[in-house]
């Protein structure tokens, strides 16, 4: 009898998308510095759903009160937007409840728009970990994450929140595909560094990155488990709270 | 003072290369399993120099007594050719001396004639593993390590030699390069995994590919340190030892 145990892979940049993808899997997109982050941030903390585009001029055509505009290239708040990819920024922030946010990041968004038309898709990060996981083993389907990386260039960080949900799958009964060895990579990755994932990403690239633009409590929150226990779901181009 | 410490990054597929290609540093390309392995062998068992090419086509218009042809796709010999990429057949093998080998492969030779406009290129292997670092420690010139893969998505043995290649050169005063993410998650890979490569690839896809073709042999062989210490270094379109 064949296994039908789901499996779990892993696209390590957008650049390799196309050879990952599948269209009966739930794909995750991760940008753990910041975008995915900051997405569960801002639907736990009020808004009512996100729209990710592609283009900062995608996003000026959002106009009114009901919505609220994100931009952000090169780790920093595009001029004449209020808000960048920072998740503290929609921590506690009264004025974003029940706004659509509009949202554009150099990596993040880029890679929801690139994975949107191939089935169900979801946002991670480690503020959604434990909630986003056991709802992915709940489903029983098979499931890809996929990284947004660095402009199509791998990184840590997005690895590592890959590995840990590899970790976790494998350990619930998943399998690997038949493709395994960017899933063992990411897995391997994560059991080294999981202990002290801020001391090992200190050489990272995107933290000294981030470093720069004084952004430490952004990194320590983005670490951080559970801190925004939602599951983003896209649906007609919008993600909504499952 | 600038720091003018050499650096070492690593591009884990042909689909990345135009992401991390530069010009003045030496390329280092690998294909464990098997076409570098294989390679390294031939021209420390007799071969006088080695023409990598990406067709099987352009390997059928080599003619003569001068040449051994070697084509492999799929892990297999393709038909009609005498030898593959399997490095066993090279092994104290008297008739290919001071004969030309031109070889094609599913993944490695196609990684060169990507890489060949680049400047430096060499060819290495855990066969070549000590010769081939110590070399390049010497140069003080930037380094890349361009994993060939398979098929264009990344593949655990190539990843963990880049990873070996990362740490020894590190550990003899290189640098990151302000890319750092690939090469800091070869490393890890290398050193989570370096106690029992064999042990770990058992979980890899590749092996589990070779394992059908019963090729147990070939990937010990393969994974087995400086059984071939010369340097294959590419001159005018051929791999020359250096």
């Amino acid at each position: 009898m064949e296994d039908r145990k789901p499996t779990v892979r892993v696209c390590v940049s957008p650049a390799m998308y196309t050879l990952y993808r599948e269209e009966n899997c739930i794909t995750v997109v991760v940008d753990i510095f910041r975008a995915t982050s900051a997405i569960c941030t801002a639907m736990y903390n009020g808004v009512k759903n996100v729209i990710p585009v592609a283009k900062v001029e995608d996003a000026q055509q959002f106009q009114g009160d009901e919505y609220i505009l994100a931009a952000e290239r090169g780790g920093e708040i595009v001029e004449g937007f209020q808000y960048g990819n920072s998740p503290l920024l929609f921590l506690n922030n009264s004025s974003i409840k029940d706004k659509t946010l509009v949202i554009t990041t150099t990596n993040g968004t880029q890679a929801v728009d690139l994975a949107k038309k191939d089935g169900d898709l979801c946002v991670g990060a480690f503020s959604n970990f434990s909630v986003l996981t056991d709802w992915l083993i709940e489903q029983q389907k098979d499931v890809m994450v996929f990284c947004a990386g660095w402009k199509n260039r791998l990184n840590v960080e997005d690895t590592l929140f890959a590995g840990a949900v590899v970790e976790k799958l494998i350990e619930n009964g998943f399998q690997f595909d038949i493709d395994a060895d960017a899933a063992l990579i990411a897995e391997t990755l994560y059991k080294a560094a999981k202990k002290d994932m801020e001391g090992f990403l200190k050489r990272s690239s995107h933290r000294q990155r981030l470093k720069k633009l004084n952004l430490e409590k952004d990194i320590a929150y983005c670490l951080e488990l559970d801190t925004a226990p939602v599951i983003p779901f896209l649906r007609n181009g919008k993600l909504e709270q499952l």
